[in-house]
Parts: C-alpha cells; sequence; structure tokens
C-alpha cells in the first residue's frame, strides 16, 4: 500500500490537472446546443480509460449523442469482477451571475476545485480512473476484474444505458458495482450509502385560450393557465408538506429500527444545519419525521419552475394561452414510478379549471433502491474508506436519485456499493458546485485498497 | 367635410407609409435595452406634430429616457381647447416565434397593418396628429384650440406624466381630453368607452434558502419559494373566481341600471366569443355577472408570470432560493389602488409559509375612471363618430387600463372621450397586433369631424 500511496502522492498534480481538462469540457446533458460537447466529454474518458490499461474501450454512440463509454480489465481469473459506473454528463449553469469563477474554468480555493461536475460526478469517477491506474503502475495487473461503463445522461434520466444494460446483461455480468456519485456524511467521517430515493420528473403543460390576452380587455372572463396550475399544485400537498394525493404513501415503509439508531448515532446539530448549510428562516417538511427520516426515508412534491407568461424585467399585463410546470416527486423504497405517476395524472386531470387543460409529459421516472450494509462487499469497501480516513466508515441514505443502482438490480442482479467522496456542501446542481482535493486523492487510494480487499 | 375627405383619400397612402415608418421603431418601454428606441419615437412623434402645423413642439426628456412629446395651437380665440392624448411606447414581442411577419415589420394582410404597436397606440393617436394636419391643409387654421401630449410610459406606468401634469396644470388646461386607444364594440360599431379599470401591478418577491438547493438532497426539509408563491397565490381566489381578499369588493358599485339595460342591447353572442375571440373551452369568472359586467364592472386578480427555478427544456432537480411572481388586479370605479394594495400585502404576510418570505414590490397603479355619457363633448363625439360610421354611437364600458384619464380628471378636473378606431380582436399585448386601415381614415376623418362640431 505504501507504494501505491506513494505513486498517487508523486502523480497527483497530474491527476488534478487531467481533472481540470474534463472539468472545462460544458458537457451540459439536458441542453441540446451542447451536443458537440457531449462528443468530446466521451472521447476524453474513453482516451483516459484506454491510458490506465483498460481493454475493449469503446465509444457506444445513440441518436441523443450522448454516447455510453466502455472499458475492461478481465484477466484476473477466478478474481471477482467489479462495475464501475459513473456519469459524465452535468447539470445547466444558471443562475450563472451567482459563480464565483467561471463554472467551466475549474478553479481551486481552499483545497477544493470549483467547477460544474467537479463533485456531481466528473470528480468521483475519475478517482476510479486513476486507481485502476496506479494500480497497473505498480503490479502490472490488477487485483480483480474491472468493467467501466460510463454514460452521458444521467442528469436527463436518458434511456441508452437502460436499452443498453437491458440488452448485454452477460458482457456487463458482474459481482457487484461501485458508485461513487454520493457525499461523505461529513467531512472526514468515512460513508456509504444504503439507500437512494427513485424519482418522477414530469412537465405539466397547460392551456387556456387560443392565444395570449389582454389582461384588461379579457381579464374576468378568459381562463389562466398559469393559474389553474397554480390552483391544481397548491392541492397537491398541505400547509405541513404532506402529499395530498390519493394513495401516495401506500408503499412508503418505515425505516428499519436499526437504521434509525444509527442515525441517531450521527453528529448532526439541527440549528448549524439550518443556518449555515440550508440558511433560511426555517426547515419545512412533515411532522413527525426526523431530517434524516425526511430526506432519506420520505417522498417529495416538488414544484422547480413555471415556464410561460411574461418573466422580464418590469409589468407585461398578458393572460397566457400556455404555460408549464417543472414538477418532480422523490420516491423511497418500494414506491412504484408507474403507479405514483398514474395517481398524480388523476388527481390533476380531476382538478384541471374549467376552461383549462394540462396534460402531464413524464420527462423520466426511476424507482429508489435499498442496499444490505451486511453485505460481504459493501463491508469490504467500508474497510478500505475506514483505512484510508482512519476512522470507522458510517451508513447513510442518500434523499438524491442514482436510477443506475436499480436498473444494476433489476438487470444484472447485483447490489451497488455507493462510495461517496464528495461532501454535503459541494453545492450539487447549484452555482461554485466545488470537490475536496484531499477526498480526490483520499478517494483512488481508498478505491484501489477496496479492490486489493476484494480480492482475498 | 367633401373636400377634407378629398384631402384624406388622396394623401391616404402617404398617411399609412408615414405610420409604418412609425411602427418600425421598437419603441419597448419595459426593456432597458431600447433606450435609443425611445428617443427615436419620441423624435418620429414630435417632427410629425411639428410638420402638422402644431406650434410650441418639444419633447421633454426625463431620467428614464422615455420623453413626453407636447405641441399646441391655440388661435382659435374663444374656442373650446381639446387634450390630445396618446402613448408612443409598446408592449415585449414575446412569444417571438407565433408573430406572422416580424413585429416591427409592418406588413399588411387582408385589409389590416400587422405590427406590435398597431392599435395600441401608434395607429389610433397617429388618426388625431393627421386629422389636425387635413384641418390645417383644407383650412388653414383649426376649428378648436389643440394641445397634444404624447407620453412613452404607458405600458409601464412611468411617473414622468404624471410629474408633468402636476407641474403643468395651466399650460395643459382644456375643456376635454381625447384618447383613441380603446376599441370599437365589433367592425362598423362606433364606440365611445365610458369606463375604464384601474390597476395594482406587483412583483411577489419570494426566499427560501440562501442557494438554490439540490431538491434530492434537501427535498423534504428546505423551503421552496416557488411553491411558497404558489399556495399563497391559491388562496387568493376562490375555484369560481372570487377574490378571498378580505376588503377587495369593499367599494365596488353595481353599474347603474341604464347603463346594464343597453349592455343587454348589444349584439353578442357568448358561444361565438367563447369560440373565435377567447378560443378556450369554457369562460371563466364569477357566477352571476354577465360577461359584460366580468369585464367592465368587476375587478380581477391575475397572474402573468412566475421567474425563477428552471423554465428550459428538459429536467433540473432544484430548489431555488428565490422565485417571484408578476400579479396584478384590475380595479373598478371606487376602488382605491393604495387600500387594495395595503390589503393584499396584509393577506400575503399572513400567509407566507413557514421558512418563505415574501415581499411586495409595486409596480404600477392607477385607479379606474368613469365619464357621464350625458357631457355635451361626448354627445358630439358620439355624433362625428356616428356620421363617418353611419350608425349611430355605442357606449361601452372597457376593461383596460389607461391611468391617464383619472390623472386627467384628478388634476386639470376635465373628462375624457374614450374614441377607440381598434377592434376587440387586434390583439393588443399579443403576437400579431394588428390595425384596421379602414379604421385608421375613419378614424382621421372623425376626429376632424369631432373638432367642427366642437366649434359650435
Amino acid at each position: 500500500m505504501s507504494t501505491l500511496a506513494e505513486y498517487v502522492r508523486s502523480n497527483g498534480g497530474r491527476f488534478e490537472n487531467e481533472l481540470f481538462e474534463f472539468l472545462r469540457i460544458p458537457s451540459i446533458s439536458t441542453l441540446p446546443d451542447h451536443r458537440a460537447d457531449m462528443l468530446r466529454a466521451a472521447e476524453f474518458v474513453s482516451g483516459k480509460l484506454a491510458a490506465a490499461g483498460l481493454e475493449n474501450v469503446e465509444v457506444i454512440e445513440n441518436a441523443a449523442g450522448r454516447p455510453l463509454v466502455y472499458g475492461d480489465w478481465l484477466h484476473a481469473r477466478g478474481k471477482p469482477t467489479v462495475l464501475f459506473y459513473g456519469h459524465y454528463d452535468v447539470q445547466p449553469v444558471d443562475p450563472l451571475e451567482l459563480w464565483e469563477s467561471p463554472p467551466f474554468e475549474p478553479t481551486v480555493r481552499n483545497g477544493s476545485v470549483y467547477a460544474r461536475g467537479a463533485a456531481d460526478d466528473k470528480g468521483q469517477f475519475y478517482a476510479h480512473v486513476k486507481a485502476v491506474e496506479a494500480l497497473r503502475a505498480m503490479h502490472g495487473e490488477l487485483p480483480v476484474n474491472v468493467k467501466f461503463l460510463i454514460e452521458g445522461e444521467e442528469e436527463v434520466g436518458g434511456e441508452a444505458i437502460e436499452a443498453y444494460l437491458a440488452a448485454n446483461g452477460e458482457k456487463l455480468q458482474a459481482d457487484v458495482a461501485l458508485v461513487s456519485d454520493t457525499a461523505m456524511y461529513a467531512p472526514g467521517i468515512p460513508t456509504i450509502c444504503t439507500a437512494l430515493r427513485g424519482m418522477v420528473y414530469m412537465e405539466w403543460q397547460a392551456r387556456g385560450a387560443a392565444r395570449d390576452l389582454h389582461s384588461g380587455l379579457y381579464g374576468g372572463v378568459a381562463p389562466n393557465p398559469l393559474f389553474g396550475l397554480i390552483e391544481v399544485l397548491a392541492q397537491c400537498k398541505d400547509a405541513e408538506g404532506r402529499v395530498l394525493i390519493p394513495g401516495f404513501y401506500d408503499d412508503v415503509e418505515a425505516p428499519s429500527a436499526k437504521e434509525k439508531a444509527s442515525w441517531a448515532g450521527l453528529p448532526f446539530d439541527e440549528a448549524a444545519y439550518l443556518r449555515d448549510e440550508v440558511g433560511s428562516t426555517a426547515l419545512t417538511g412533515e411532522p413527525g419525521f426526523s431530517v434524516f427520516e425526511r430526506i432519506g426515508a420520505r417522498p417529495t412534491f416538488e414544484v422547480h419552475g413555471l415556464p410561460g407568461g411574461f418573466t422580464g424585467p418590469g409589468a407585461k399585463t398578458v393572460i397566457p394561452a400556455t404555460a408549464a410546470a417543472k414538477v418532480s416527486t422523490r420516491l423511497v423504497p418500494h414506491q412504484d414510478p408507474v403507479k405514483i405517476l398514474a395517481g398524480i395524472e388523476a388527481f390533476v386531470s380531476a382538478r384541471a379549471p374549467q376552461g383549462v387543460a394540462i396534460e402531464i409529459r413524464e420527462i423520466h421516472s426511476a424507482p429508489a433502491s435499498l442496499a444490505d450494509p451486511d453485505h460481504p462487499a459493501i463491508a469490504k469497501a467500508a474497510q478500505a474508506l475506514g483505512g484510508v480516513w482512519g476512522r470507522e466508515t458510517v451508513y447513510v441514505r442518500s434523499g438524491g436519485s442514482i436510477p443506475i443502482v436499480g436498473e444494476f438490480q433489476k438487470r444484472l442482479g447485483i447490489p451497488t456499493i455507493l462510495m461517496g467522496f464528495g461532501l454535503p456542501d459541494d453545492g450539487l446542481h447549484s452555482p461554485n458546485e466545488k470537490f475536496s482535493l484531499e477526498n480526490f486523492h483520499k478517494g483512488i487510494l481508498a478505491t484501489a485498497r477496496f479492490l486489493e480487499l476484494l480480492q482475498a
């Protein structure tokens, strides 16, 4: 281990520079005009997989222009196989004016690199690539078999990887998947995440009059689709945050007593969390549930934006002909996205006000996932993390969604280890996203150590 | 009258070309980057006032860069004075993709010119300018005294004209004001509008967390200011369109029996209005009130847009730190904008959900206005219109707002004649705004005829 640690130390500057080069590619998957950047990012990844000594490296194109990248090394006869997953696509950057340095010019401040995608997920999965490079450089071979499958559609719930998994079950067969796309519980506390929430992301599209109308000449008789959406959305939750859609909570299970006990043992200062991390005047959510439960074990209903009407500076007195709402629910284990979407559709269609038609377009859906912390590979991952950070690994749930974890379970029948190197304040999806460079280097070491432990 | 009609006929092509030149200036008052266009439009107006033979023409600059334009002709000793008002500023053009021809390239189709501002208000007040030109060309002088005051802030409720009126009461003294910024009841039916609604236009600004948050990692505990706005907005109206803000209807008076009787006599096909003009599946609004009442005699509460969050194509899972709502109410005679705004502020601050702060910024306000149809000048205007169109003039209320009408009453103590040349389907504030060229020419004749009748 000491020679590997030396290799990582002596090559650390180069590893960082490679990561910065990767972060300069604005691979925003949801914006169609970044198509060329998606291809550049995929080529970057395939180049680095090959340079790390992986074989059979390929860029798997698709019609959406967001290719998958695959590579493997399968010469550890009789040893387990690890399927590494990561994503090279990133979220949009708006509001751009809130970034302290440009989102695609990686800038180091206080030991972290600031850039869109730094923690989510370029910096995290790049640590896996460098772990493979380091092990190969040290030993000429790897302790176990590895397969890398990196996608470019995680932020848009794209279907390329789903289709690829469905069609290539044998090629992708492995004993366990490893994903670093989550956060450590707190700086210095090595963490494995045992559950992720699923989601249904929708656009509710509303139509009123045939054309935009003047709110003076028609106000009082013309239906307002924006207000129609407001009326229906407001009925979806009560003032305390309970979702009012019939059947929404039917399949929700309470976390185990063991899980609740372990959460209660984590260091947590709710007042500091409110003040320093959320920064509002109050936390919200369902009464009777702890913060851990509200984030990890309860589903949500959220509105992300309402396109339509007039949103510029000043005043425009328009009753818009159309309006939309970006709406999502986060789901917990055992909730079925198909059933939840159907329940929402029935609820909305029964409540659309007179003169306003509301159609729901599903943008993407995925179920939640739940892992068994007693699984042997998860125990070894915890041991590897604990060794590098010098502290016992904790188990938490994440409120986020990584749809692929459910797919690995469903298509390949394998569990996923969620070994996060991010930090809670990394600002995923927000301005000034960052990633700790110390965690980048420790992540490389922990990944390599995990593969060594898995060999035994 | 026949020589004047001939002059208008033989110069009609030039009049149209001048109007088209005016319509090519994108004088959008609410968008700061159109500042140079505002000045160009003001210069155009002052040039044409001078060319029509008006004197003392001046462009009255202001800090906002949206000047007033003044001009007069005061040599009709012992005769009444008419104050002409119009506005050269126009509404924004979005959604641009719905325009069949570019909004600032006037295009004639089916006898109408299509362009932003064609009916609201460039084409309408330009008819006044051409009426003065024609009378001067025919007679070398005008039958009455005239003053023109043209503003560039009508669509933004700017304060330049209010301040100017307050400071120049003597200079602007007149017997009656004439405004053409409304619509005829239907094609071929000459119309005078006896009432306008007032308004309070606001931006409700909401704040939740200190920064945008990931809806997975924080969903369940972080306040969502967009949803906070939705919750409060939904409480402002009931399902049938009644405004629920306490005191909102306190000062609303029912229209007179005479007015209601005259409305009942107007040709009106509610099914055709719904199908052809509004184009939705149902009209909305308070039960127990006719369409005329809901538009002309009842106040409204409307949402025009909700800036904030993610409104692009695809999906972004953000809980925005801030969001806003563009909200207006249309007021009817006797409602006080100050009192209404205070009522809304109290209602909202009592209902902002936990963790969300909502502040109301007033963008502009104006009271409604109501005129006496038995006023002698209004009767002469009706006679002039009836003569040109060959049909008796009808009296209606408009649901729109022209704040200056209330100001003329308050500052100068004079009534305003609202002699509209627009049509109900002109698409004010909408894509494909248009103005009938027949009405442009008839409007010139009717304005000139009105000045002749007023002389007697």
